[in-house]
């Protein structure tokens, strides 16, 4: 940019500087969008001080020809353009549009879910969140698979990419899934980003308002709002230590049909109840009787730190009903949003439908990366790693609530999964141990966050070990255990 | 594992080794899920040959009690907990689910859809996808940036992250959208997994069903399915060499009220049709008197090659209706599914929640690394780029249609973006040109795609020149006018 200077003129420097660009702007030489150069270059081409430029700078800035930002430069805007609607833009933006039925309905359920979660920076014990460790990624090695992945099909990796996902990934699910006795090769198979878009496009692929869906009461509590939101009549049954009671749950089918069953026969969440086998052929038995898909959310099958472990329901399939779903969310780690659908073909295929047109696929990079790092057997490795930690966090959760809470409480002893279930004599209420406990820093989930009936579970609450340490599990369960223990002589005097 | 092997028994080796690992697996003692050590390292702990475990580990897997897989060992399954169940695996999965009402119109919508878009390996020349050139994808200093945010800050980038997006990118967005005079406080902006999933959120926030939704005819091609699915009530007004035709949208409020309205008004898509600055002050004013909300889908205003920017409707938007759509996946990669919706507070707040409940939220260390990649001023130095080559490109083609095509075929000269739109004499039908240019491997998008009402479109197409270069462009260019000169006079004849 050459401006001629005239140092002999009354004008300023810094004023001919500003009326040069004012003009090219105007002139529609510099047009909208254009980068001036640094105020430092454009002093040095000038031969003035830095200080010159940017006063002309700022000047025009004032009066709406220049826009800048830090670390970006600064740069043309349009002020032209917006001549009768600059005076304008500072009233309050008031329009308020009408919100769909929908979205009211998840607001509603919403706010009342978001009571009963969430901790602050002050908490020091998280036992809330099913969220894994993160001290304990393996990020150095993810961030070198990752590299070479991107060095090696970089290109391909950040293109459009399948809506059913990676192929590679796919396969390689398909072939893991035959360690569980499952058998779904890659076409039945669908990468969704993390499990909550896997509920969301079984929701909305296969239920129309009004319908009737049968959920585990408790039940995952991010999946309540989309029931809500999906209008749909939830229809929940209790979960005893053997996981769904099914015998409730042929008697409501025998009463009316339903359109699908949400289940998690595995370190249900958030009671950790695993169902036996004998259940489980049982279950597999009802659904195909009835024809309802039923909907089998397995996001902890990697984490069984104890025990023999249960075939899936899929693996027991012969009928096609059973969707399963799977996560690396909980074994790896949550941020890369991976997880995927099996399903019969039939239903994939409009999975996949509704997937294409909710967001066309998922990352495909991450996906790539993360089939390189399990082919690779770190995933494998990781889990063994996990395996050993939880196995000692577990057993000393376990001694600790042993030794701390009082006899009248109970809790249940999954062997995997990273949370139990604690529940307490119905004087006491979650809420209000929680409301101490904050005091002492720590944070769990009361019961009621995974009810969609009114009044359940207030005497009972769920308890995450993933993210606390061996003295953190100490210290927690000591001062739980004696503010029980204050609460409940509180209800007796 | 160790395995007492009797060299003096009339039992073979293998059949020992097989029958102790079947012993230890009826017994519990190796579990469903446990990997068994590799036959080579079996092999030389038992001082056996390699064979002879192979043989073992077969048989055991033909009686169903491992199962293997290339590259990932040997596994124990669970042949007892299928009893029963293994003679009925093979049978075929025969259970036909009741699909939703959505999935089905769905299907049907898409099903049309499907049959004018994707090509095959065999073409040579793509005119047709709106999908960025990957031969210039700025790959290596991405790996780069990707690699150092990994290292950086990759524990906390892996983990679960605000359903709202990165803040550090929302911050960079709202900075960059000073340029386009917009001014959106990162608390106004969400991060979407692509612009699909952005309209998809909008839809499913801001409608129910039977709602009339207005479009610009034609749109783009991937919005009607998703308006199909969401069974709104669609309102096409025409798009005309100035954009969206304000007098019949003016005509179609007063007959009867709108619930949201969708346009592209800079370089839409698939006309490449811009709208002047009068047009946007006018868009403006009649949505703000009709309290409509309206979605400026501004996906490629980072892709002008020539003239000056205009302001979006959304610099001008006095009353928060309007809802502005950005996107990544034009001006840099849409593998990386990473794109921005603005709107008042009260909407994102809104948009925002159906996020979190559709996937939580878009991959966190993706958008980590485009905020640096853009902060460093790599998005920036790619977009002069791509500019440099696009304007070439751009003229190449103009010049090319002037040259190759016959008078009475007539097309657009959009000031940027990547695609033009063809428009032939009403007698001749692009899907008639498509399959003839398929011959010669080339590839378009012929028009009937973008439109919702039947019959329309069938003369004109669409013409990307983003995957083309300058010998392609005149090559594909001399064949599609020689085909449609072909065309023409056998209509006349």
């Amino acid at each position: 940019m050459l401006i001629r200077i005239d140092r002999e003129s009354v004008i300023p420097v810094y004023e001919q500087i500003k009326e040069h660009i004012r003009g090219l702007i105007e002139a529609g030489q510099l047009k909208p969008g254009a980068r001036l150069p640094s105020s430092r270059n454009l002093a040095d081409t000038l031969g003035v001080n830095r200080t010159t430029v940017c006063t002309a700078y700022e000047e025009l800035e004032a009066d709406g020809y220049l826009a800048s930002h830090v670390g970006q430069g600064t740069y043309v805007t349009a002020p032209d353009q917006l001549v009768g609607k600059t005076s304008e833009r500072r009233v309050a933006q008031n329009f308020t549009p009408k919100f769909s039925r929908r979205s009211d309905f998840l607001s509603t359920f919403a706010q009342r879910s978001e009571t009963l979660t969430g901790s602050s920076r002050a908490d020091r014990i998280l036992f809330s969140g099913l969220t894994p460790e993160e001290d304990l990624f393996p990020v150095e090695t993810f961030r070198t698979v990752l590299n070479s992945v991107m060095r090696e099909r970089g290109r391909e990796l950040l293109q459009y990419g399948n809506p059913q996902g990676y192929l590679p990934l796919r396969e390689y699910i398909s072939s893991r899934l035959v360690r569980y006795s499952i058998s779904a090769p890659a076409e039945q198979i669908a990468i969704v980003t993390g499990s909550q878009q896997g509920i969301d496009l079984i929701m909305r692929t296969l239920t129309d308002p009004h319908d009737r869906v049968i959920i585990e009461s408790p039940s995952y509590g991010e999946l309540l709002p989309v029931l809500a939101q999906y209008e749909v009549d939830v229809i929940p049954i209790p979960v005893g230590s053997r996981g769904m009671d099914l015998d409730i749950l042929e008697q409501k089918l025998n009463e009316q049909p339903a359109r699908l069953i949400y289940s998690m026969p595995n370190f249900h969440n958030p009671t950790g109840a695993t169902m036996e086998l004998a259940d489980r052929k049982r279950l597999v038995d009802i659904v195909a009787q009835h024809k309802i898909p039923l909907v089998e959310d397995d996001y902890e099958k990697d984490l069984r730190f104890e025990g023999t472990p249960i075939v899936p329901v899929k693996a027991l399939d012969t009928t096609g009903t059973i969707i399963y779903m799977g996560t690396f969310s909980k074994g790896l780690f949550p941020g890369v949003r991976v997880a995927w659908v099996a399903a019969s073909r039939e239903i994939i295929d409009r999975i996949v439908l509704a997937k294409r047109y909710s967001d066309f696929h998922t990352n495909l990079l991450m996906q790539a990366a993360i089939t390189e790092f399990c082919v690779q057997g770190h995933y494998d490795a990781h889990l063994r790693r996990l395996h050993k930690i939880y196995q000692l966090r577990r057993r000393r959760l376990l001694d600790a609530l042993k030794r701390e809470f009082p006899d009248s409480v109970s809790w249940t002893k999954p062997d995997g999964g990273y949370a139990l279930w604690v529940t307490m004599p119905p004087q006491v209420d979650a809420e209000d141990l929680l409301l101490l406990a904050k005091e002492h820093g720590i944070f769990f989930t009361p019961g009621r966050k995974f009810y969609m009936e009114k009044d359940c579970g207030k005497s009972s609450f769920r308890l995450c070990y993933s993210r606390t340490d061996a003295e953190q599990i100490d210290e927690g369960i000591a001062i739980l255990g004696s503010l029980i223990k204050k609460l409940l002589k509180q209800t007796i005097s």
